[in-house]
């Protein structure tokens, strides 16, 4: 079918050049970066009227997604970009052709796409709908200054998904995160073209989900934060439209704290029981043994299948304790007379039940790590979590496998991280066996096993990676707020996915950093509020020094892995419910300014540049650093909350005044005496050690957290400048 | 009722102080600042729970705006505040009481409220809901930093409007003003105690609304754009819910070509027409001696008070050309066979038989002050626009006017000339007679009279004063696209919000523009584009060099007056039809960072500051000012949009770099050579002259424009500081 037409177009086409390469690729911003790309010369100029035309079955979904592309094109260019059927073929400057596949919203969809685009027309080919959406996502971002104004780069792109599962999972039990964030969330993924939103929508802070069968469920089961089946179905059809299928998940048998609020009858010990974080009763799970709990599990299945069509469903199935299954003499006389032997084997009957209920309702099991086991059906999907080789170990059995395991956006690793982390290699990502020692009279011990430990040994032979499916970015809420939701999430999960969409071989930190800057600004367009939540959280930090406020934000990130986490959840619930708006819930991962300006010193030292814009533009950010601290320290006796943040506006000051010794040294050609520095570099190396560091140590993540529990991500470009002009 | 509450709490209050003064009441970010204010010490701190106590008729009006109070107060602390119905009172700490108004969203509700804020509780009361909801707009802008993070300040308040109608007018019609921008608006509207949303739904470019009756009129009179009557139903209860009146406006006779697009037969000349921007077809009106028209106009009258329960209903009137009328003989007939002597008095009878449908159907008529004529109902209300006289004028005839005058928001003047005018001043806004006579040959003359003249002598009588209901700001969007309207709106409307809330006497501009600052932000955080529009419009402009271009942005505004607009409309639709994406559609009339630095300058001037957080403020503001050029240059190149604004950047850069020089002098305490400033001086003098000018000059607004079409705001206090250092 496509074959022809590209024939056709190949005459049009302006084609100039191999696939780019370094510097030139990172100016479009792509991501994720297609399969394969031909930049032409010159560029398609966007004007008011998109006039298209479609070669391919009635569809709705491309009409809307046709809207939605002019409105991404007016956003990017400020030109009223409009939407109209073209009278002819040769009249539309966007042709689409593609046919009808039955697997649309289906794993199995066909989601690559041709584009071609040239001076006078955009064609876009795809065998289905999916690579439709996929192709016009990837055109929307093709956006270059041009001609008049904007224009669409030209060339020929084809592409296809390394995965066909690249997911986003949320959790919105933890913290609510309201409907209208979740809408946000989806035009967000569409741009960067994932394609599953996993909801995880129930835990012991509030079940979150509209139950008609057992209303007790949201009605005492929550704080009255939970969506109603209109907005779900409201949701799902949106997501529909973007080609996204939503996962639900109902996590059992633990982790249903908020289940037995309303419905103390169907857990292991006796109630009552109360909504909240709470580690005295993480252990609360639902009673395996009784037929009742499988009744009720059963008619909330047949409820909520008729609210989310995909054919997959999540039951959970982590972080069992099972010490109340233990203490519970029914529960053990059940164990005795089935023949289970312990707590695991409790779960696999647990697991094979649920399965066998979530079948009856035409749905295939999906769950975390943990519901590996004994007899667990076949075409259940894995979703490995504790360490990249339970990817391994779940591909072994045979089970298809979505890996998560080092992509929990929670833990507020840059994206450089998860961006290295290859869903296939299932070594990397784990604890040490010293760890799980360490750690063995915590109260965390129960979470902790051997699945956990890191096996760098671990390999997938071809058979089992055609089992991993894909994979899914984690966002767990227990420290996101509603105004941190957009934040925690991109530009991140971009580079994530990318991860997930492109090949293997796509994998060149500073070209991603670069292009991912850029698609952070396109999300903002999108309506998508990171950039300025982060604005408005950092400006009422510091009533008065606003601008101050908002410079220390470029220069910092909050501290990694658990060690914000840990510490709360050791100090209990009220620590736990300690209000986020500090320094370290206002601060990204990934500060576009900061990446900025660590390109910039990189760029200049490369180049070995002595003047021009570069250099004002790292002059004038480690300015605009110096000069933080008197400010703040003002501002900081108005503001109590500020005050922790003073030590470290202290250390950027001193850095980038060093930094700026060091710039003007650069600037002349001289080397900078090292003495003259005093004792700049020295912190710098300290803070820049602790700002590269992306420890994955529980040990670690105890320790006291540094001031303000961030790191100083200003350090490690500031080192280089001061190594650099000092010749060390 | 409220005298013995107010005696008890008396007891409570912590009331330390006589009336805020100056520098103290820019403090607190109130606007519009109440009628009177007593503050306290202290605060009342702000927990995730808003316990409150209802003393007051079920009020379900009440119980959303609590629930939305507590969503501010999140937004503004990063407190997760919930709203929850306390136990009793003495466990609430907010406790409302009021009465049932059956005045409840009329012209003749009871706003007032008095507030009262000690350390353990917030009383507010008020005679009905309207009141209530005044009062939580004020707490939630009571919002300041202290104990351990984000407290209510504690006071007094007592306040009432000084004017009933308080109105924001929007043009949905020249460019369709999307609905969730306006649903956001009524957010801002609220906040700001605004209490009308004027909605000017049809002109040449467009019907915005849905009609069944006659659906031609958006069904071929509109792009596709338009609002259903489903929407027009969720924006009136959500206007309704923040005790907003919507009042839609149908302009006729003139401004109806999109009317007869679809219904030719209602013209006075014979069709086809055409939707848009066209002088050509600019005296297009409805036939007003034809039955089948007045009959066309009741059926839709009758459809449109069923979607709009406001008693007031605007028809328009405006800008009747006539020449239509007079070259239709069957017209010209009518006219004489009524004795009806010209054009104007064509229009009354027009306006009379409108409005006495507009009575039939229950609705009192609204019209622009050309509907002020014969026999037009007394109980019609006049919204004077032309010039502030005509408020004299209509007044003088005995009818109620809300005054648009000196309020046009596209404009583009800062917020201090709006705000210097007061509603019930009727001399002030309007062009001179030899402005008209200038103009009499152009083909504005035809909207040119004695009615647009300014009357310096004109005065109101005490009666006729009281005939003043208030006053609407005014946007209209032949220049605004939607990623502009925030921006257009806000934050001045808030100043000019003040102007109609407050005392005449409350007109201290330093004040206000320090409170407008913050009202920004407050009015950021509850989800309004303008800040955040701007910075994504500015960066795309420049490629590379983002930081550079918002560092402009903050240091202009777009021209002012017509100047942008009239050249245009005379070269005709294509001009009209340019995209709005250059620096002049980016810039906004009030930059908050320029705003911040005038101010800085001028307290450091006064203070004789000569080092300090301030000092290094304006030293980093002009150091970015200094540094924009080059970066400009170099991004130009890619983006031709760009190359209008270098020169205006090479300006601000020599302006910045003596402005640099000038306060190296400061700090050192020694008067700066005036000529080794250069021409500095003087550019800063010119450019300070053009930026300082809020002409109304329609001569002046044909002249060529300066580079990009703005202006350079920052051009005035970097003139005072060379002035000071150089002992000017």
């Amino acid at each position: 079918m496509t074959r022809g037409l590209c024939a056709a177009v190949g005459a049009l086409l302006v084609v100039s050049a191999p696939a780019l390469a370094g510097a030139e690729s990172s100016r479009l911003p792509l991501m994720p970066w297609p399969a394969q790309v031909e930049a032409g010369e010159g560029a398609l100029a966007i004007s008011p009227t998109l006039a298209w035309w479609a070669d391919g079955p009635a569809s709705p979904i491309v009409e809307r997604a046709v809207e939605r592309l002019a409105g991404r094109l007016a956003l990017a260019t400020g030109v009223p970009v409009r939407a109209q059927r073209a009278a002819s073929r040769d009249a539309a400057t966007l042709r689409l052709r593609w046919a009808s596949d039955p697997r649309w919203l289906t794993l199995e969809a066909d989601e690559s796409y041709q584009l071609e685009v040239t001076a006078s027309a955009a064609l876009l080919q795809a065998a289905g709908e999916a690579g439709v959406l996929r192709g016009l996502a990837t055109l929307a971002q093709l956006v270059v200054p041009g001609g008049e104004g904007f224009g669409l780069a030209t060339g020929r792109i084809h592409d296809h998904p390394r995965f066909a599962w690249r997911g986003l999972m949320i959790d919105t039990a933890r913290h609510f995160v309201p409907m209208p964030a979740l809408l946000r969330e989806l035009d967000a993924m569409e741009a960067v073209k994932l394609n599953v939103l996993h909801l995880h929508l129930s835990d012991a802070e509030g079940f979150r989900l509209e139950s008609r069968v057992h209303p007790k469920l949201q009605g005492e089961g929550s704080d009255g934060q939970f969506y109603t089946q209109a907005e779900v179905r409201q949701l799902v059809a949106a997501a529909a439209d973007r080609g996204i299928r939503v996962v639900p998940e109902l996590d059992m048998p633990a982790h249903t704290c908020s289940w037995l609020v309303g419905y103390p009858q169907l857990g292991s010990r006796p109630g009552p029981f109360r909504l909240g974080f709470d580690p005295a009763a993480a252990g609360a799970a639902l009673d395996p043994s009784r037929d009742e709990v499988y009744a009720f599990v059963d008619a909330l299945v047949g409820e909520m299948t008729g609210l989310f069509p995909d054919r997959f469903f999540h039951m959970g199935g982590d972080e069992v304790v099972g010490d109340e299954w233990q203490q519970n003499p029914k529960i053990r006389a059940f164990m005795e007379a089935n023949g289970i032997v312990d707590r695991r084997a409790l779960q696999a009957h647990f697991s094979r039940r649920v399965s066998a209920i979530l079948a009856k309702h035409g749905r295939t099991t999906m769950g975390w790590d943990e519901v590996l086991g004994d007899g667990l059906l076949q075409d259940a999907v894995l979703q490995s979590w504790r360490s990249s080789k339970m990817t391994a170990r779940a591909t072994a059995a045979g089970h298809r496998v979505v890996v998560s395991a080092g992509y929990y956006l929670d833990w507020l690793m840059p994206a450089v991280y998860h961006y290295a982390l290859d869903p296939a290699d299932p070594r990397g990502v784990g604890i040490s066996e010293q760890e799980v020692k360490a750690l063995a009279s915590t109260p965390f011990a129960a979470y902790l096993g051997e699945e956990r430990v890191m096996d760098q040994a671990a390999s997938l032979s071809a058979a089992q990676e055609a089992l991993v499916l894909g994979a899914e970015a984690a966002l767990w809420t227990e420290m996101v707020s509603p105004e941190m939701v957009d934040g925690r999430l991109w530009p991140r999960t971009a580079a994530i996915a990318e991860r997930f969409w492109s090949s293997k071989e796509t994998r060149d930190p500073e070209s991603m950093l670069r292009r991912m800057v850029g698609v952070s600004r396109q999300l903002e367009a999108l309506s998508l509020r990171h950039e300025e939540d982060r604005r408005l959280m950092l400006a009422r930090l510091a009533p008065g020094a606003e601008a101050s406020a908002l410079a220390l934000g470029d220069a910092v990130a909050p501290s990694r892995y658990y060690s914000r986490l840990l510490r709360r959840a050791m100090a209990g619930p009220a620590a736990m419910a300690v209000p986020m708006n500090r320094l370290a819930d206002a601060a990204t991962p990934d500060s576009a300014q900061g990446l900025r300006f660590a390109q910039d010193v990189r760029d200049l030292i490369a180049a070995r540049e002595r003047s021009g814009p570069r250099l004002l533009r790292v002059r004038r950010q480690l300015v605009a650093w110096r000069d933080v601290s008197p400010a703040l320290a003002v501002s900081a006796e108005r503001q109590p909350l500020l005050r922790e943040a003073l030590p470290v506006a202290a250390d950027l000051a001193t850095l980038a005044d060093a930094g700026l010794r060091a710039l003007d040294a650069w600037e002349r050609g001289t080397p900078l005496a090292a003495e003259s520095l005093g004792g700049a570099l020295a912190l710098a190396e300290q803070h820049a050690k602790a700002a590269e560091s992306t420890s994955t140590s529980l040990v670690e993540s105890l320790q006291p957290p540094p001031p303000a529990e961030v790191v100083l991500t200003a350090a490690p470009p500031i080192r280089d400048l001061l190594r650099e002009a000092s010749g060390r």
